[in-house]
């Protein structure tokens, strides 16, 4: 199992009973499984057009997720990647058509085509008044007869859903639905394929690399394209659609195709309103996984003219939690910082040796960012190294700035530099031993001491002790040498981490979350730390 | 670039803009960065008890996208699993603080109870009233001194925040947080570890295993499990919960560590809601991404006691769209088939030979499901093995039920039960070609005639024509040479099916999608099907 499902057969039926379970009692299915997967609107009574559309699975939450009053009043569900079989759409257009009569929305792919079309037929010769469109947005491949259709399909359900909602008949429902689909415009792009449930996973496309214009279904991209960055790739699709695209301020729609993070989904939502067609776009549907294409890590964005009435249709209220409603899409807005956060900022002076000193320091740290993190990465979150790498940075930018000959108040802006920029409970820690060494300074103890004076408030604060595993395994045998010189304290820390390796049951720090298996035979990152600045310093 | 990000460095700053700009203008944040990224509501006057969470980045939408009125009043982000600094959550406290007082509402992290307890105390200092509540909901080690704070704390956002709302003073939205608190417990699962942006993937999970009780930040989990499935994936999740579950109805919450896709979430609802405390589990929220782990392809589920006021504040509605809703968790409801979609079955009847040819149809496509599936793969979504494998396997079902002694009946009832269980465009091109075939018989025609009306009837329908790159290419041919015996028949289905290796440029099917460079010397899996199958027949 390398997917969170029960059995190849059952993927579908499971994921709908899970979707009318969560639903509220809002949703019914019909009853047939496994061959008739229809969901319905539980409370709809066949007055008003009825809304069916569905197709292959791999999508969700189209299309059942969409099933509500507001937007569709029934979804057909094959496969996944199949499209459901002409009984089963057929089922779906008896179960919920009265006399308004139905509208079928179809994305094109033969099958679909097919099958939904020969369904209508039928549902025809049994008197019903049935329509079919088709959804053809996708615009990655200008020359096919024959474009596919891909999540612009959700505009097309909420501006007919919205129509339909508000009483229209199935002639203004359907004419809705073919303004839409005129209008609306699709492109996606993807750093990689998706794995199709019980199939060995696919790598197809090579790092540094996106697919653009590809499908939903895992078929291969037009086009192979380097991709350097979320605004750059972002780029890229904005090229596509702002050729061909029509006059006039626009909605956008930004679709997860399934394996896209939330983080990166609001970086590329920032990328999509900064770009060269940023400040047409008025109204945005998402960053949202709507039309997946299962796992796949990509993202589609689909544009459509707003035309008049087009703002209040995606705006007006529906029922389905999967449609994340529209918001308008804007700039940031930035306050000032509040009065007291800042501190004043002590007045620069020169100490040449110190400055090298602390060069030293942070070049010590930035060289050893990568093993640190390889080193951390064993039993933790990897960033140890990355965390004191960039702190080092930071405070070798500050160099100018600090009051370098006093080292009193060097040491107080050394932990002020270091709550700023550090983060992480590393940073918090060293600023309150710098804060801590600082005051003993002011009262007259000279450096080693006022070091040590640090480090016990450390212990005091962060209630880790020696043989707990932290960077205090050499940092306090490091210090309490230190006044046999810089060559012994480095001997004594670099003693202090290596025997962090054998302390399989950490007491404090994020891994006293890990087992003992994981632990044994790896020095603590940052004692590991504390070991190689001091060898870096004592000339080892 | 293996991640939708533009660098390392500006991770965080480019997400909170994307949140803040698709915010439709209900969000701010604070001037400073890239060290102090506080994210804030842009309605807030100060009039009432200000609620300020944060942490580390990478949890997304926790928390920027849960500021809004009715949950949170500010967020603090930190870098990618990296607590924030103490003067950022100073700048966030001071900036949203009025007479009323702020509570911190803090994950049991280290480094965020160090940064957000000194912050809070140099707010204190300057005379603002500020509380703190550290969240431990993390049952995965239950000997561990300080339990994490991971999913539950939305319960903690979502319960002080309809009191806070509903203009609860400190003492009371503190209250109702820390009652929260004491009530909930979360345990995760995860079938494989997160990718830190700029780190290499980490493969920690072996195939078939997941690990349990792991925490938001990559670090290992207390077990590794072997799971077969996600209701039995689930059912090791629940009977942690179920030790030690309070007395009385819960809500739970469902939320999707990042990188498991919507079609996963419902069957892992499906499960939850199936599992032994299911019955209890009275309102869901969920399933969503709420407090992801980056790209973490697992879930947690939370459980809170539903004390008194807990459903009405569960329910209450709040402005920041990342909030899922809370629904009542309930049973499938399944409607009737409708009249008119399930066709009259004839009467069974028996004639050994006929039987006995197609069940050897139906083990040819069987046997040839992998190397199908394997074939379609390289250009298309790999199913094609699979589908024609499943209706065989529905066929084989159904050999006691068909009218085995008529032709013309045997033909159609072919047909319908291709209709209904194989789906995909072959199963209705398929389906058309033995409705067609049956019309033939019953006007007369004997069986390869008939067979060729069928087949002439799918070229009018789909559109395709030999050349075309489909399963006609060796279909129209075997049909063509099947008065000559079915040797031939193979001979001239084999030979159409590799004249498919040198059609590069597919004009029907989902091929028509795929690039020359994909087709060039493959055979179209469609085409090769038949020839497998006629081979079968014809003893080659």
């Amino acid at each position: 199992m390398s997917q969170f499902i029960n059995a190849k057969d059952t993927i579908v039926t499971d994921a709908i009973d899970g979707t009318l379970r969560a639903a509220g009692g809002r949703l019914a299915r019909l009853d047939g499984y496994p061959h008739t997967r229809v969901v319905v609107r539980a409370d709809w009574t066949r007055e008003g057009v009825a809304l069916v559309s569905g197709g292959g699975s791999g999508h969700e939450p189209s299309h059942a997720g969409f099933v509500g009053r507001g937007m569709l009043t029934a979804a057909v569900c094959g496969d996944v990647f199949a499209s459901p079989s002409v009984e089963a759409v057929l089922a779906g257009i008896l179960a919920v058509t009265g006399e308004a009569g139905c509208l079928l929305i179809v994305k094109n792919y033969t099958g679909d085509r097919l099958n939904f079309g020969l369904a209508a037929e039928r549902a025809r010769a049994s008197g019903l008044d049935v329509r079919m469109v088709i959804v053809d947005d996708d615009i990655a491949l200008p020359e096919l007869p024959q474009a596919r259709g891909v999540a612009g399909t959700l505009f097309v359900h909420k501006i007919a859903g919205a129509v339909a909602e508000a009483g229209g008949d199935l002639d203004a429902v359907s004419a809705a639905a073919e303004r839409v689909i005129a209008g609306v415009r699709t492109i996606g792009m993807s750093l990689d394929t998706c794995t199709v449930p019980g199939a060995p996973p696919v790598q197809r496309i090579a790092e540094g690399h996106a697919e653009l214009g590809l499908g939903i279904h895992g078929e291969p991209g037009v086009e192979t394209v380097a991709v350097s960055g979320a605004a750059q790739a972002m780029g890229l699709v904005v090229d596509r659609l702002a050729a061909g695209m029509a006059d006039g301020p626009h909605a956008v729609l930004l679709n997860n195709l399934g394996g896209t993070t939330p983080l990166e989904m609001a970086i590329l939502t920032d990328a999509l309103a900064g770009s060269r067609i940023g400040e047409r776009l008025h109204w945005m549907v998402g960053p949202a996984a709507m039309m997946t294409a299962l796992d796949m890590h990509g993202f589609s964005v689909s544009l459509l003219p707003l035309e008049a009435g087009r703002p209040e249709a995606l705006l007006a209220p529906v029922e389905p939690g999967a449609w994340p409603g529209a918001v308008a899409l804007g700039e940031v807005t930035v306050r000032a910082l509040p009065d007291g956060s800042s501190p004043v900022p002590p007045a620069a002076s020169s100490h040449p040796a110190r400055r090298a000193f602390l060069e030293r320091c942070c070049t010590t740290f930035i060289g050893a960012e990568e093993e640190l993190d390889a080193l951390d990465a064993l039993s933790g979150d990897g960033d140890t190294g990355s965390t004191l790498a960039g702190a080092a940075r930071a405070l070798q930018g500050a160099l100018e700035r600090l009051p370098l000959a006093d080292e009193t108040l060097l040491l107080r802006a050394i932990g002020a530099e270091l709550a700023q920029t550090m983060g992480g409970s590393s940073g918090v820690l060293l600023a309150i031993c710098f804060a801590a060494a600082a005051d003993a300074s002011a009262n007259g103890e000279p450096l080693h001491a006022a070091l040590r004076a640090g480090l016990a408030r450390i212990r005091e604060v962060g209630g880790a002790q020696p043989g707990d595993r932290t960077m205090i395994d050499a940092l306090q045998p490091a210090l309490d040498a230190l006044d046999r010189g810089l060559p012994a304290a480095a001997d004594a820390a670099r003693k202090g981490a290596n025997a962090t390796a054998g302390m399989t049951r950490a007491r404090a720090g994020r891994s006293s979350y890990v087992g003992a298996d994981r632990l044994a035979g790896n020095n603590d990152p940052g004692a590991e730390a504390v070991a190689r600045l001091f060898e870096a310093l004592g000339g080892a």
